[in-house]
């Protein structure tokens, strides 16, 4: 446990669920006083039986003493906040929030906190809730933040210092290039993994759907993952991030047509030559991943 | 190990990779003599070094004793077989093969051998070659045969029974049902997949591309699998399975066009409609193969 100098910092956790509940954790053991603000007192209740918080609340006045705010509430909270919140959040606090899409989110709260920093931890799991926060979701995980001209250098660095104490790869870029990236690498592949899912679903004939259904394995479990996950989180990516989902999508659907195109022309040596590039390109993605994961 | 009664059958394995070698060591162990063809001498000593076989030979007059042929040879060398292996089937033996597209493979072996069979086991792993076989891989998966008017039911039977002692599920469609089947949970998810990566790939501006390779984790991960798999096996689909691959990506194209749309109109509401119906889809394409695999 690494407990800071002199009087114990505080930090306001605003929503606990995997993501609010998981900093929580962690934060209380690196020395940090944690102010949890939730909706509901059952939420409250249970966030203190688990030890997600030191201090929890559902009052927005609680976060009053707080040094450092992080907002871990779903998007469409982050870019349309209640008002009462922002009220609440002290004028020398920094305030940061966890949302998946960048550009929204700094556009809502540039002119709403002098000290806001725009970030993304890139860490997640399937669960959802008071139930779902665990210990060092971070460790070794990117954790992303979209800094603009009007960002306070001193906040943005008391956003890097708290990503990196939780064992954070730390990174910044332009919040369009982060809404792109997210859009192709996370956003997209819901889109592309839940058409395969409706195609087969589609499928005509029952005999087909059936022996479809009692022959599929681990290669379409794996490709149809993300598109059978959660509705509501699908739903907030598409709506918050839709300009670059849809140039996404674009980019998406030329590139199936030109596989499709080797296909259509029984171009077998080309269709050869793709999947070869396909195959080559993909430890790229993946080497990122481990690195930073054992780096940890 | 369960050795049948009276003097001991043959089975002659023809290719000794992973389906053919798991094949091999499986059949051992419930009784049977196997013996092996192969093309090539150093595989021969190789698979006789890992107990593969009972006996090995790279000269097809080999199989003259076999009561029974597996084919567990490349879809193209199915589909167009040498003429001396197809001259050294003894006449009585019952042939089946192994090949993931069956309509191709019966039109090649339908007037070729009176007792060929065309079947399907449902199992595999990333590995290819003789290293790659491996004790039980059979056990829990479908195996399906695909015969038309012309198959000896007798010969069907004598396969049945020899997959069940395997310990597979036994099936059996119509050729046409399970390639377009098999396109669809296995063939189409390939090119799916495969467009993804390109799609990233393909993006212009680096930052964003570089971005998205450091940000890329476990659900891009996921849906990229198959398609950064064996480029030649995937060509291998394509080309033997042609129609229904079309035909499985035109049902994908209009999926994701659907999805697309709602996505250009922002209806939300019908986004969230479509991904509830795909996340209510998947676990029927799941339980199957859980339900499958916990029988084994």
């Amino acid at each position: 446990m690494v407990v800071k100098q002199g009087s114990m910092r505080t930090v306001g956790l605003v929503g606990l669920g995997l993501i609010g509940g998981s900093l929580g954790l962690d934060l209380q053991d690196l020395g940090w006083q944690v102010q949890g603000l939730v909706h509901r007192q059952l939420t409250a209740d249970r966030a203190m039986q688990r030890g997600l918080v030191t201090r929890v609340s559902t009052d927005p006045s609680c976060l009053a003493d707080c040094d450092l705010v992080i907002l871990a509430l779903p998007i469409p909270q982050l870019v349309d906040p209640d008002p009462a919140l922002v009220a609440a959040l002290p004028a020398s606090a920094v305030v940061t929030d966890v949302g998946s899409v960048k550009g929204p989110v700094l556009e809502a709260w540039r002119h709403r906190h002098s000290r806001f920093v725009a970030s993304h931890p890139m860490a997640g799991t399937a669960e959802a809730g008071v139930e779902a926060g665990l210990h060092h979701l971070f460790r070794g995980r990117p954790w992303i933040a979209t800094p603009d001209d009007a960002t306070d250098p001193q906040a943005l660095a008391e956003v890097k210092a708290l990503a990196i104490s939780l064992g954070c790869q730390w990174l910044t870029a332009a919040a369009t290039q982060h809404d792109q990236a997210v859009a192709l690498i996370s956003h997209l592949p819901v889109l592309v993994s839940a058409s395969l899912l409706r195609a087969v679903g589609e499928e005509r004939d029952p005999g087909v759907r059936e022996l479809a259904m009692t022959l599929a394995s681990s290669g379409f479990a794996d490709t149809t993952r993300v598109g059978g996950g959660n509705p509501a989180l699908g739903v907030a990516m598409a709506s918050s991030n839709t300009e670059a989902v849809l140039r996404g999508l674009a980019l998406y659907r030329w590139s199936l047509e030109q596989l499709e195109q080797t296909v259509l022309q029984g171009n077998w040596q080309q269709l050869q030559v793709e999947l070869q590039r396909t195959q080559q390109l993909r430890p790229a993605f993946l080497g990122s991943t481990q690195s930073i994961s054992s780096s940890a």
